[in-house]
């Protein structure tokens, strides 16, 4: 039994009923939006309360009425870390007798009882006003209270004046509170990145040679200056020996292969340690900085299996499972085994201790100057794992930032995203139709998952040659380039095979023949190619136009062509408009008419306006909403325009 | 930090996360679906567990994957009152042995350690199962270990006597709970209702004499032939005298005048009362006995607010609220004045006491043998008083149905169903067209609120005489009522006024003139015409047609008219099959071709069938998915059929 009379429910944006929190980046507003009404006709009234985890203060924001009992209120998110925000509504008795003597006076009605009955409310600001208030307020209340000066009475009454106060000092009995909710925000790297990831081992220029970090080093330029800010690579651990996997996923490996980099651990060191060939820890601190020099940040790769010869599987055999006749549990996926990789045993009896030493692997190489983390198969190590991990890990830090890379059900996919992870890797790499293209970015746009699941796209990886790459054709790289980094904000490469057009698979799966994840390969470093020029370009657009930098700013523009994707993209701050068009026919030119986007930019019909490419350099000259393009895909199989406001 | 490794969420149905209870009747199925998936690749496996408030052990059925991760399981609700239901989720560690040993057989692989590993989900199955299987597993475990009898054993391993003791005795290590939710099973007339609403001020067939509960007894004969079987009174308390309202609300009455009954309590009493010149309670009493005799449900009405004369007034001054001239504060909805009516002061110090004595109003007529109330104006009431009030209502007697009286704003409509309402008026009377229709039939029954919101659809009420309605054109009372009766299970009629076709209103609005609600009116109690014939026919379709008997069974079908509706509605058990078809247009002839739902139906293209009309009684032969109709709104502007399966 409660005596509240407001109703607070569906609020938005809520994960989970509070159980996960959204996420934001620095620099964002939270729109906060809530069912808020009580019963009868009193007027109701709300506010946002919010604080940031360093905060002991709750500040508020009034919320206001939008329609149809729906409140909303706004904050900005300043900093890094954890806010919380939660609402309060009541009855405002104050506001309620104001409105109702409102009523009754343009009802014709005599007020002289209701103004006596007024003088109740201004008793209770009497006592909240400010000093300068008090006397002003104790005037009224003779005011009421004399009916010889009743009109004076009743403007003072209705005024703005007490309105205002009335506003900024609500009596709130029965005030009801919708619990407190969190959004993490992260910095706004997790929002907006272009990573490009190379195997160290093949980044040196001498025939033959196993590549270092210093060869990396030399490598930096060059991936800056095609306009990457990330720089991510396999893992650098010291490789085990015991059923190391040879070329092309071979069981044995032939001596001096180096095997798989995912087999992590040998008798130089386990997750910690660095492989010898790519350098020392000095070394590796070193790239660290010259990386920053060029805004270039380290992401490190944190696959959490062991080698059967990773210092672990003695000094933690309960770590790992055992077997009834002695051996010790490789990983399976009946049939495929995968005798290189132990799984960690997660429900072992000392699971806290272990759990404690996964964590401070990422603690460790945080302490050494790693900010992004790319996590190998998260989806095969319990949720509650992650959970603790990352929140551990953001105390440190709450600029860390993880990305999952979960290729599997939606399901399990989304709750990796739940319990913390920054970015997903995402089915973008099998979305090739205009149809799958839509769909597939509503979903992340328009769907639940909006408020914590961050796409990350990739068109390739070393682990997926997708089918529509295999084919080699240039207009397929060249467009699943430009969508990755125009429709979505976060995108990567898988870089030297994507440059080069590297095609060739496994017969009848999408992978990479004589693939980098068994052998060192060679590659041309110093070659520019025309998708080199594209991504440079692109990479140097996403830079300057805020419009790219976001995630949920997607619109879709009509064509009627099946073959021509055209989207709007604009920044919150409605300066910068974006209308990217795409040929998805890698063999035909396709023309069609754009339905642009006129009154969201801000264009009077019949206005004329540039659209000038950032790609190509042309503009071109429009006065219509519908405007005609023409895309050949061996020329340049999209635009990507600015759109000048006249 | 926790062990579990299995994620359950998105649980269906449940209502702001358990906070209010969803709602069924007795002899439905709950279906009930949840999101369930583990990391990795292991097995898991879940279970629904159930009870009744009486019963203290839970019950449990097995749950099935249904793709996506999403798993679904029912139970059957038996009987009325609350039922709790929650998931249970886990690894299921002896399925997944089975299942990785049959992937691995299938893959050509040698298992003989496997089965070593497998000996020890036999022991915990040793354990669990009935004695008779007790020594069958122990002679598997020693063929799981006889490498001689590899064959067999292996064929034991992936037997399906194995996966069923599996699946009876699970090892639910971790168990993952999503918490308990509620269902309130209400009898089946909260769900199938035919209700006709009456003054019992104007029963009487003397002319100019005040009608009685004896006279209301003379008219249960009629009321049952043309089938309803719950009779709604408007208040049938004293009314008081103290500003009195008059003919056409007029804020004086003349001498002799009744007054609203809705201004209840005078010097004779107040709610617990009857009004004198209806009868006593022992009266009352018989006529709730003589109508249960034809079925019939006698609905009374509650009414919570004063007349100034009220016995509480003086008895409990601090449950009203006093103005500063030390009058008692009127209803009023400014410019709107009610001085014939005191609201009750739920804000009022001594709220416990006043919440309890309005309780004790509905018990006691509860006592007295009414099982259906009709709340008037629940809306202007604290939510979470109804929620006490009729939680002790149901205590006493989980039969027992509130019809919400409240038209106004969505949310707050929907708020009092959530609180615990059974029913609830709803936007029916005001949707006429066939988009109108489509759009509203289509969020009842699909939209959040089909789990506790159930419409009840009158077309008219005492304080609602709709604009269609003022027109007086016969095909709009006959379109209304059917479609009422037919698209909804729940309907009601403010009958003498609809019989008769009465639709003289207040010049621009929508109320009656010379209305019942002021003073009382004589009817011709022995007239049948159009109107009770069709409601007879309907309403005995109702009661033969379980399809007639539920509420989200509707299926709207396709007819190329704008003015021609069609839907299709079949019972749980897919026996009853009816398709009705409304011509809405009151002024001609419409046809057009419906699209039957054959296959949902059952019938092969091109079979014939016989459709028989429930309210004509012609029958026609179709055979086709596209059938003609064609309707006279001044014949019979509807088609009632009962689909024959051949």
């Amino acid at each position: 039994m409660s005596q509240s009379r407001v109703i607070l429910e569906n609020l938005s944006p809520e994960l989970n009923a509070g159980r996960y929190f959204i996420k934001r980046v620095v620099g964002d507003t939270l729109s906060v939006a809530i069912d808020l009404y009580g019963d009868g006709h009193d007027v109701v009234n709300g506010r946002l309360l919010y604080r940031h985890e360093k905060q002991r203060k709750w500040r508020s924001v009034a919320m206001t009425h939008r329609g149809n009992d729906r409140w909303g209120g706004a904050f900005a998110l300043e900093s890094p870390g954890t806010y919380e925000y939660k609402v309060e509504g009541w009855v405002d008795y104050g506001l309620n007798w104001q409105h109702e003597i409102e009523r009754k006076i343009e009802g014709g009605q005599t007020v002289a009882v209701e103004l006596l009955d007024g003088v109740q409310y201004l008793d209770y600001l009497q006592k909240k006003v400010a000093k300068g208030h008090k006397k002003q307020i104790k005037e009224w209340v003779a005011l009421f209270a004399d009916e010889s000066r009743y009109a004076e009475a009743t403007a003072v009454a209705v005024s703005e004046e007490l309105h205002a106060l009335f506003q900024a000092h609500p009596e709130r009995r029965f005030v009801v509170e919708y619990p407190a909710r969190k959004v993490f925000v992260d910095r706004k790297k997790a929002e907006f990145s272009t990573w490009y990831e190379l195997f160290p081992r093949s980044a040196s220029s001498v025939e033959g040679q196993h590549g270092s970090f210093k060869d990396v080093e030399k490598l930096l330029p060059r991936i800056a200056e095609f306009g990457f800010d990330t720089l991510y690579m396999p893992p650098i651990h010291p490789i085990g020996r015991v059923h190391r996997k040879g070329k092309n996923n071979s069981v044995t490996a032939e001596p001096g292969e180096p095997g798989s980099c995912w087999g992590v651990g040998a008798k130089e060191g386990g997750h910690t340690a660095l492989l010898p060939e790519l350098g020392t820890l000095k070394d590796f601190k070193r790239l660290i900085k010259k990386a920053l020099e060029h805004d270039i940040e380290i992401a490190m790769d944190i696959a959490f299996q062991c080698a059967p010869d990773h210092p672990w599987v003695k000094a933690h055999p309960e770590w790992f499972r055992w077997r009834p006749d002695g051996s010790v549990q490789y990983a399976e996926n009946p049939p495929k085994k995968y005798q290189d990789i132990l799984p960690i045993y997660f429900e072992t009896p000392d699971w806290k201790n272990l759990w404690q030493a996964l964590t401070d692997v990422v603690l460790y190489w945080m302490e050494q100057g790693v900010r992004v983390f790319r996590i190998d198969n998260p989806h095969t190590k319990p949720y509650r794992f992650w959970e603790h991990l990352i929140a551990e890990c953001k105390k440190k830090d709450p600029g860390v930032i993880f990305l999952s890379e979960a290729f599997t059900r939606p399901a399990v996919m989304h709750q990796l995203a739940k319990v913390g992870f920054s970015q997903s890797y995402s089915y973008y790499t099998w979305r090739n139709t205009k149809a799958e293209l839509i769909a597939y970015l509503t979903e992340l746009t328009q769907g639940p998952g909006r408020d914590y699941f961050r796409a990350n796209f990739w068109p390739n990886t070393p682990d997926i040659l997708p089918w529509a790459l295999q084919s080699g054709q240039e207009p397929v790289f060249l467009t699943r380039l430009f969508m990755a980094g125009t429709l979505n904000s976060n995108y990567g490469l898988y870089g030297p095979v994507y440059e080069f057009m590297v095609h060739e698979a496994v017969p009848g799966k999408e992978e990479y023949w004589d693939s980098e994840k068994y052998e060192i390969r060679q590659w041309d470093w110093e070659k520019r190619n025309k998708i080199t020029h594209v991504m440079t370009r692109m990479n140097q657009a996403r830079k300057d136009n805020p419009a790219l930098q976001a995630m949920h700013n997607l619109q879709f523009c009509t064509v009627e062509n099946e073959n021509i994707l055209a989207w709007y993209k604009s920044d919150s701050a409605a300066d910068n408009h974006l209308l990217m068009v795409v040929n998805i026919d890698p063999y035909y030119t396709q023309s069609g008419w754009v339905q642009t986007p006129l009154s969201a930019i801000g264009i009077a019909p019949g206005q004329e306006f540039t659209v000038h490419d950032l790609i190509s350099g042309n503009s071109y000259l429009w006065n219509q909403e519908w405007n005609y393009v023409e895309l050949n895909p061996f020329a340049l199989p999209f635009h990507l325009f600015r759109i000048e406001k006249p």
